[in-house]
C-alpha cells in the first residue's frame, strides 16, 4: 500500500424526501445563490419545485442558469460567471447530474479567478472558489462527492480538480431517480463501474482492504442494475446503486494505489466527436477491450476480478479464468442495454487514428499497462 | 435502507514516516499546541521525538499533558483544559490511542464549556471546541475519525458524541505499531471488530451495499490480524488492519440502518470494574454469546455473516450454519490470543447481578433485540 492522504469533507445528506431539505442545509452558507440546472426534466418531474419551495421556505433567494447539456460546455460557465457576479450570490446549488455539476464547480472558481479555462489547461491551484451544493439528478460521473469537473472548449475535453470545489452538501434522493430513461440508467452504471475500474486494477501491490470494497461495490451496482432496467422505480435498487456510485468516486478506493485512468482518456476522444457519443455509452464499448489488451501485464489482478467480482468458478487455466471473467462483463454491459462496438455508436475506421494520436499527446495513457498512440489505436480497432 | 446524513471531516494521513509530517498538517490550524499523550511508549519508540521535531521545523510550540490512562478519566481533562486555557492553545494534538484522543476531544470542549461533564451525563450540542489532531498509536478505538469521545468518573464511564470533535487530522502510521505488544494488537482488533459488528447486525432491511463493505472489512481485518500475531512488525499488515480501523469506525458503515451497540454497553460494565478489564478482552468474551443469545430475532442476518464473513459453507440447516460460524468466530478470537470467558478476566459470579442492573438502567441496551436486565445477566452467566 502506498502513502496517502484522503478527505472528504462533503455533507452527504441521502434518501427519501431529502430534496425537500436542501434549504436548510445550505443555510448556514448562503442566503442567495445560483442555481444551475439542465434541460428542464426537473420541471417536469417536481424536482424545481421542491428544491425552490425549499429555499423559499428558509429565506434563501436564487438566480438561474439553466440549458446545461451534455459534455459541458465553457461558454455557459462563463455565462454563470458572469450571473453570480453580477448577482453576488453565495453558493452554487447544481440541480442535476455530473453536467451541471461540473459546471456549478467551474462556475464556483469563476467567481474569484479571471482565467477558469486556464486551471483545466494546465492545472495549479484555484485561490478560491464559491462553495458548491448539489441536488442529484442521475447516479453517474459521482461529482457530488469529487473534486473533479470535466469541461469542453475549442475542441478540447479537460478536467479539472481541486479540494476546494468539492461540494459542501450533496442531497441524494433516489426518488428523483424514478423517471430516468433505460438507457440514461445503463450509461450511469457503466460510469460508476469504470470509476471503480480505473482504481482498482492496479500494479501496486497489499492492496487487500480497498481491493475488497471496490469488488463488494461493483458486485453491488451489478446486481441492482439488473433490478432498474427491470424496474426503474425499485426505491432499493436506487438506494444502492446511488450510494454505489458516490463511494465509487469519493476518491477512497482509489486511496494507497497507483491508479490507471486510461479508458476515461480514451472515451473522452469518443464523446468529443460529433455524434456525440454518451459516456457511459463509450465506455461500454471500450472497457472489455482494454481489458483484453492489459490483462497479460498483471494477471493475478484480472483473475481476482474474474473470480471475485464476475463470479466465475476458479479455474487451473488463469488465462481461461481471465477471458471469462472479461466475456461475463460485456455480457452484463449487454444484458442491460449497452453498446459493444464504436459502429453501434456511429464511429467508424476513418476517425481511429486520429482519435489515438489526440488520446495519448506526446506521451501514453494510464497507469495498469502505459498505453501509447499503437495501443490505443488497437484498442479503438478492436472496438469497431 | 433509512435515510441519513453523514460527513466526515477528518483529513486523514495515512503511510510510512507520516509522523514527520504532523507540523506541516496542522499548521494552518495553530502556532501553540497542547500535546497530550500516555504513560510513555512515545518517548521508548521516538515517536515523540519525531513529532516534537516536526511541530518545531514548523514554528509551532507546545505545551503538554503526558500520563494518560487506559479507561481516561475526566480529572486528567480538567488538568488538560486548565493547561489549554492558561497558555491559551489553538489545538489539541493527541499522540496516542483511543483513551488519549478521547481525553484530547473532551480538553477540546471544555476550553469552551464551563462543565464538560454534563455533555457525557445530559447530551445536548456544545457550543464549540477547538480543533483536535491526532497521531495514532495503536489501531483499535477508532477515535481519530470518530465524533465520539468515552469518558470515566464518578464510576461511571460515559460517551459524547459531536461533529465539532471529530479530529481535523489523523496521522496513520503503520511503522509506529510494530513495537505493540500482541495482547494490545489482539484487542485492538477485536474492538475493530465489534465496531463493525455493531452496526452490521442490524434488523434494517435492504442495505445491502454497506452489509458487503462491512464482511469486506471484517474478513481483512481477520486475514491479517493472524500475520501480524505471527509477525507485529508486518508493514503491510499493519496498514490493511489500522486503515480498516478507521473505516470501522469513522461512521459510514452504519448509514441507513438501526445499529445495535448492547455489546459495547455490556462491555463498559467489565471495564468499570476494579479488575479494569481491557474493552477489546471484554469484547471477545461477550460478543460470541451475544450472537447466541440474538441471533433468533432474525436469522437470515445470521446466516449471512457465517457464510460471507466466516467462511461457512452453505448448508440447508440454517440454524447448524449460524451456530458453525459463531464457534469460528469465538475460535478465530483465540488464535489470536484472546480470551473466552469471564472468569479468565477476573470476574465472578458475585458482580453479575449488579453489572447487568447498572448496564441497562431502567430501559434496555441494544436493538437488534432488545436486552433487558435478564437478558443482559444471561449473557453475562452463559460467559462465565
Amino acid at each position: 500500500m502506498d502513502n496517502f492522504s484522503f478527505q472528504c469533507i462533503t455533507k452527504y445528506c441521502f434518501g427519501k424526501d431529502q430534496r425537500k431539505t436542501v434549504g436548510s442545509r445550505i443555510k448556514s452558507f448562503a442566503s442567495k445563490v445560483l442555481l444551475v440546472y439542465g434541460g428542464g426534466s426537473i420541471k417536469r418531474n417536481g424536482v424545481y419545485d421542491d428544491v425552490t419551495k425549499s429555499l423559499k421556505e428558509e429565506g434563501i433567494s436564487f438566480v438561474e442558469l439553466s440549458g446545461i447539456q451534455a459534455n459541458p460546455t465553457y461558454e455557459k460557465v462563463l455565462e454563470g460567471i458572469e450571473i453570480a457576479k453580477k448577482e453576488q450570490v453565495q453558493l452554487i446549488l447544481a440541480v442535476g447530474g455530473g453536467s451541471v455539476i461540473d459546471t456549478s464547480k467551474a462556475i464556483a472558481m469563476g467567481y474569484y479567478e479571471a482565467d477558469v479555462w486556464s486551471f483545466y489547461e494546465r492545472g495549479g491551484e484555484v485561490s478560491n472558489a464559491l462553495p458548491v451544493a448539489t441536488v442529484l439528478t442521475i447516479p453517474a460521473a459521482g461529482s457530488e462527492v469529487s473534486p473533479d469537473t470535466v469541461i469542453s472548449y475549442k475542441g478540447r475535453k479537460l478536467g479539472y480538480s481541486s479540494q476546494k470545489i468539492r461540494p459542501v452538501v450533496s442531497v441524494v434522493d433516489p426518488v428523483i431517480f424514478f423517471t430516468l430513461p433505460k438507457n440514461q440508467i445503463a450509461y450511469g452504471v457503466c460510469d460508476m463501474m469504470s470509476h471503480i475500474f480505473e482504481r482498482y486494477f492496479t500494479q501496486t501491490t497489499h492492496t487487500e482492504l480497498i481491493d475488497s470494497l471496490c469488488e463488494a461495490t461493483l458486485k453491488t451496482i451489478m446486481r441492482n442494475a439488473y433490478l432498474l432496467i427491470k424496474n426503474p422505480q425499485d426505491y432499493e435498487a436506487w438506494s444502492e446503486v446511488s450510494l454505489a456510485g458516490s463511494v465509487a468516486h469519493n476518491g477512497f478506493l482509489g486511496c494507497g494505489r497507483i491508479q490507471d485512468w486510461g479508458c476515461h482518456d480514451m472515451e473522452h476522444e469518443l464523446s468529443a466527436q460529433d455524434c456525440k457519443v454518451p459516456h457511459g455509452a463509450g465506455l461500454a464499448v471500450l472497457t472489455p477491450n482494454w481489458m483484453r489488451h492489459v490483462y497479460k501485464e498483471n494477471p493475478k489482478m484480472f483473475y481476482q476480478f474474474a473470480v471475485n467480482v464476475m463470479g466465475i468458478k476458479a479455474d487451473r487455466d488463469e488465462e481461461k479464468t481471465i477471458l471469462r471473467g472479461i466475456d461475463k462483463l460485456r455480457a452484463f454491459f449487454t444484458a442491460i442495454g449497452l453498446p459493444a462496438t464504436l459502429t453501434e455508436l456511429g464511429l467508424g475506421t476513418n476517425v481511429l487514428e486520429e482519435m489515438a494520436g489526440k488520446c495519448v499527446g506526446n506521451g501514453h495513457v494510464g497507469n495498469f499497462k502505459p498505453l501509447f498512440k499503437e495501443d490505443v489505436l488497437e484498442i479503438y480497432r478492436k472496438s469497431l
